[in-house]
């Protein structure tokens, strides 16, 4: 029998409050991964974690730490989080709602007097949004579970011309760890890592439903620096057969492989397609032919099946199109990623949890890549939790409602409750 | 009988080389339509028109009027020219080739003695290629022609901010004679047009010919400024149903219209269609679907049926992919112009003496417009030859051989002699 707790979503309230009044840059949200403004967000979660008593320590590469202690201390902790850290002018509840749900399902636990059977720490990833700041994914929970490369410390900001290491030192924090290849996180201390999210597409918001139980996170198959090479020539002199024209040459491509993606899903294919950059560049102009064109491709799927059956049928359509159109594609390096399917008896106890409080919820692929594909690769069972949420994310309009938000921190301190009882 | 004529070659390309000289930028060749580049070729051109006898005048806009005199003055007179301005960093030939023949073609008669029965007129006219410089098509020719609409003239220059009528000014013209109507050529005085211009297009290259006779100027019906518009996404988190996505749109558009451009011309159409400009915007980028894209299309025919019967499935398409895909095109104005064809008299002279002095030729279509549609507008004849010539036009590569040149001047002097007796 479960204890009656309810999570303390004022805590969390309060909490979003005063993320975005301190990092509020005047159109969006701005938190640089080990930056300054990641480095606001985490004084703000830090000093209200041990404001309601949390024993709370950053680990060597920055990530927060923030921990109910069980009654077993030796037992396998049940960890609750997301990450602080914001895109550029992004928006107030991507990450920033994981970390304080977890907070609000804790502190809810320490006002009711619940002890937990272990302990129950919320951590504050460092650095998910990496990705827009320097070229490297998750170096917070890589870092914190032993699975970030030391090569990779060395790769430099965008902007700073710095390296990882650097941005890692700067802000007080030990990248000598990653090099000596220290855990924070294992198998052997973690019995599981839930991570709420905001949910980055429309799915629940069109359906009517306030959370998603994740399935997974789709693996990736890509290609981000693709172009297609033809010729410039006179647009009205030059008859069809003279030409090599790369901007109808790669709008084939893109339609041809846009309609495989319709067969693929009617065969039962669950993936997404997109050409998130598909264009001829600026020598383009009117009465010209364009004699380039570039594009990134972005295929995901939690099956690496229907990534690969994808791809085939683009290395099919690649040679074709070049023969018949007299162009040449230049691909570029493609890059992959693994998906992470999700714990299936987290799943299930998150679903018990979501209908045992009378919580609208369906089971949903992700979308977006998190932390928690790197708990699942480190072999610590994960799970996710979406919350509906309008306008996207990554961009200032991100717009869950306080009432989903409220509903699935139920969801979370009941399934933590079990977890870890 | 037509007199034993061989035309002065030798002297069109000591100016091909002056002019090259006197303009070149570095880069290319830049003579800017009513601007200093261009008032150097005309000086150029006009010294070497004296130095040989010709009777010289610029007329009222500024256009170079080059006369050998004929036996009886009062006759239509037979026109013989193009133009001498550039695109930015472009090559010498473009235009300058028309006026250098026109040239060679009088002296070589004046040299042999030869005393045409009309006034043969070399014409260097103004501002061919004003569309790269202002937006206006034709001033020179169309504003000796009468047909320059007054309203035009306040049209500004890109770069300076200031109206055609100002530069014309500057250079010591008069845009008054427009106002009012003035005509420096008309049907009542002119027999016939005829401009020699460098192939813009790789047919007579790739065919092995030296010459293409025109047929006409093609029309058009061009989008300078439509759009796509969809809605930016999560390119991992938002399911095809859920998309609005403007790139791919946009491609199945493209390869759409292009199909059945393979279509129409399967069936006889000749015709070329070419999206210029096809590209997301600089919003795009990875993990977006792209919620603007932009294209530029042109389609050009001699026969106006072949460009509307393109359009008609452009706008047949439009409706069903916006249905579709949940985008909304915006087409914008579309523009469009008149197709000229040529006379069919200058067509059949030009055959005759090109088969006369052994010359290959064939029978071909203008690609990009020219002078000689504002001639064929006017209602007088006019005829164009084309020069062989290899990488394109308006670009600093532009090659055409002296070998073909030397050709095609003969071909014009033969013709003019022809026309004028």
């Amino acid at each position: 029998m479960l204890p009656n707790l309810t999570p303390d979503t004022d805590l969390a309230e309060r909490l979003f409050d005063e993320l975005r009044a301190a990092t509020f840059d005047g159109v969006g949200i701005t938190r640089e991964a080990y930056g300054p403004g990641e480095a606001k967000a985490h004084a703000i979660v830090r000093a209200a974690a041990e404001q309601i008593g949390l024993e709370s320590r950053a680990d060597p590469v920055g990530n927060l730490v923030m921990t109910l202690p069980g009654g077993d201390r030796q037992a396998k902790r049940v960890l609750l989080g997301s990450h602080l850290d914001s895109v550029q002018s992004g928006g107030n509840f991507d990450g920033a709602a994981g970390v304080l749900a977890g907070l609000a399902a804790v502190a809810g636990m320490k006002r009711a007097g619940f002890v937990p059977a272990r302990d129950v720490s919320v951590v504050a990833l460092r650095a998910e949004e990496a990705g827009s700041w320097f070229p490297v994914s998750y170096p917070g929970s890589r870092g914190a579970l032993g699975m970030l490369p030391a090569v990779e410390l060395a790769v430099k900001r965008q902007d700073t011309g710095r390296t990882l290491a650097e941005h890692m030192r700067q802000e007080g924090f030990d990248p000598g760890f990653v090099e000596a290849g220290g855990k924070t996180f294992s198998v052997a201390d973690t019995a599981a890592y839930l991570e709420l999210h905001i949910e980055q597409g429309p799915v629940l918001d069109a359906e009517g439903i306030a959370v998603g139980i994740v399935t997974g996170i789709p693996g990736s198959r890509r290609l981000r620096k693709a172009r297609v090479l033809g010729e410039y020539n006179h647009s009205g002199a030059t008859p069809r057969k003279y030409r090599r024209d790369a901007a109808i040459a790669l709008a084939e491509l893109a339609h041809r492989v846009d309609e495989r993606w319709v067969e693929l899903e009617a065969m039962g294919h669950a993936m997404v397609v997109t050409f998130c950059v598909l264009a001829t560049t600026e020598e383009a102009g009117f009465t010209k032919i364009a004699g380039e064109a570039r594009f990134q491709l972005d295929v995901r799927s939690v099956n690496p099946r229907s990534c690969d059956a994808l791809m085939e049928t683009l290395y099919e359509i690649v040679p074709e199109i070049e023969a018949r159109r007299g162009v040449r594609f230049e691909l570029g390096a493609e890059t992959a990623s693994r998906a992470a399917p999700m714990d299936a008896a987290i799943q299930a106890g998150l679903t018990r949890a979501a209908q045992a409080l009378g919580v609208s919820h369906k089971a949903m692929a992700s979308g977006g890549g998190h932390d928690a594909a790197a708990f699942c690769n480190a072999g610590i069972p994960a799970g996710m939790l979406f919350v509906r949420n309008q306008n996207g994310s990554h961009n200032p309009h991100e717009a869950m409602r306080m009432d989903d938000f409220r509903a699935a921190c139920a969801v979370v301190q009941r399934w933590a409750a079990e977890a870890s009882a």
